[in-house]
């Protein structure tokens, strides 16, 4: 991949700030005023506040759709304000800023060879940073930074010390057996999809693969319009991981699930 | 009109994808890959899931006040992953991108001249597209050909043969007789005014116009300022058609009306 | 400051015309006909509908991040479409366009030196303007008008006669005494965090101070991070207010406190 950090410009932003205030419209400022020609893309601000996982599974199933030299921004940062490090994570051509709260550990799992450094304040001397707030690092760190790194004038490593270990919770992983792989629904989408955190490809591994949920059993099918109207199913959805979804319908409402409820894929008896 | 397509850089976007997923960003992804110097609008992400025709309501009456040459995609698409067809429409100078679903009817409608054609995969494999998923046609798919539209690569009527059918849902739209224009409620704004589908100059047809909506009738004003506060009326609005307002108020708690209600405009007895 | 106006085609956006129409998708069309390569940042468009104060505290609190040469439009209009003046004023080398409603009050109080027009339609011959609705200035007249300042092909003081006087409510300030400071929840953001219109720099007017709000009182906290789990305490944010706050958790629920509540700023007893 990229032996040389070459930033391109553009910066996206992960965070669970909302859009009703302007906290992402100030990080913008704060971007814009070091470097006016940043192209910014909001992936998404509306991550449950303090769930960082689902900050992360975004994250790692979008990046890849940017051009490589995009720095990508994720503030879902209940420990600000803390000893909490900041990640700067260097992988498949991209770079990545973080707390180093688990959200960037499903992604790292899925990419092999990212270089790993952690923000250190004194390193940071030369950017002329504003004196951190106690409270929005999304705004006065995470924003400028992010604007060094995409117009390159600093490498990924050059920001602080190299680290060997994140932060993971093993809970947010699925949990993988020659019977059944069980996981989680990881974030329920605007049209009530369920989607979870069990890969796509582990289907193949059952001849007649069903999945349950809720108590419930569900077929697989390949789009939402090969099931009958309100009719709920499986599928692998276009990230490439299983969800649930109702035809024309809310399959989180239909089925009464959220966010962490447990799905089992497994063999059709 | 324009005599051959001048792609000028600029993508607007409408969708039913909401904005709380990173749906929308990951279209905006695509863009970038592509062609990184895009100008990409928003024009709205909140469609009524499966409602096409509020997405084609809001882009005819948007699209004009983007310069000519900007591509205009709109994307609500239950029959993803079906056969539908995927239409490419230049009128006035833009270029339009959406479901062959009832969408752009009522754009085509109000727009002679129009050049229609139909996405032919056949046509489209010098822009080296991914493999198009089953669910997610407007990352894979609208996004990459808007794109190379955008930047005047190929044109509107190289990428598919001509068609001279589209789909359209006469429901959709009023019926005009000299007594009455009956239409109904297209969209609620945000402010819960009930816009409808029924054009402002129809108001010329009648000398004392009132319009008609869940059983009470209103009197039309020019402003939202020229009615007492909590009073309802009718108006024609910024975009040109019949909306009914509550001054300072929301108009559709009030009146318990909403998308699909029946409304008609006729003469105060 | 700015001795000559120099617009940086910078445009922020804080509106309460919400995200799910294409208001500002419009406004953008209106912007980037007259200059494609305006950058144009969202700042707020959930601004409670009728309540311009919100507005202008965000505008007043966010503006200092962008660079200088922005120019911030911000539209809570309720007497569109009367005679109410439209202002245009420079401070602190940004471009502020506003209704004169109480909108901008709260940032010209904290900066002083501000030049202050009154937008005069014999003026804006010139830039070829549509003829305004009676509804959607924010498109016909408040989009041009910043395209040309933003880039700087007019000045501000071009656009109409000054003004000394304008629209501002005082209740909407706190009332400062040696006992108390006396102010009222301004906006309730993403999280529930109850933000309020008393500056952070009153808490050095008491040697133990303490805050109360719907027949609470509240201690201070430095970050989110130093209360204990479901907590409500008091902080200054990052935006320099104070502000009270439950700790991974939403004040504004927990209290059943929203904007206008009172909130004092005292010394504990």
């Amino acid at each position: 991949m990229s032996k040389v950090w070459q930033g391109n410009g553009i910066i996206t932003l992960t965070t669970d700030f909302g859009v009703q205030d302007p906290f992402v419209g100030v990080m913008k400022g704060a971007i814009l005023s070091r470097y006016p020609s940043t192209t910014i893309v909001d992936l998404t601000h509306a991550v449950q506040p303090y769930w960082p996982v689902e900050a992360g599974f975004w994250l790692s199933r979008s990046f890849s759709y940017f051009p490589a030299g995009t720095v990508h921004v994720a503030v879902v940062d209940p420990g600000v304000g803390t000893a909490r490090k900041i990640l700067i994570i260097e992988a498949m051509g991209h770079c990545f800023l973080a707390p180093d709260n688990g959200l960037l550990a499903s992604l790292l799992r899925r990419h092999a060879g990212a270089r790993m450094h952690a923000l250190e304040p004194a390193y940071l001397d030369r950017f002329n940073l504003p004196i951190a707030s106690a409270t929005f690092h999304g705004r006065d760190i995470f924003a400028p930074i992010a604007a060094e790194l995409a117009h390159g004038r600093c490498r990924p490593g050059e920001l602080g010390d190299e680290v060997t270990q994140i932060l993971a919770d093993p809970k947010w992983e699925p949990t993988v057996s020659p019977e059944e792989i069980a996981g989680m629904v990881i974030t329920v989408d605007r049209f009530g999809n369920l989607i979870t955190n069990i890969e796509g490809q582990f289907l193949n591994q059952f001849a007649r693969p069903a999945l349950q949920a809720g108590g419930r059993k569900f077929r697989f099918a390949r789009t939402y319009a090969e099931g009958r109207l309100g009719e709920c199913l499986a599928l692998v959805n276009a990230f490439g991981v299983i969800e649930i979804a109702q035809v024309q319908g809310d399959a989180s409402l239909e089925l009464g699930l959220r966010r962490g409820a447990e799905v089992i894929l497994n063999s059709e008896l």
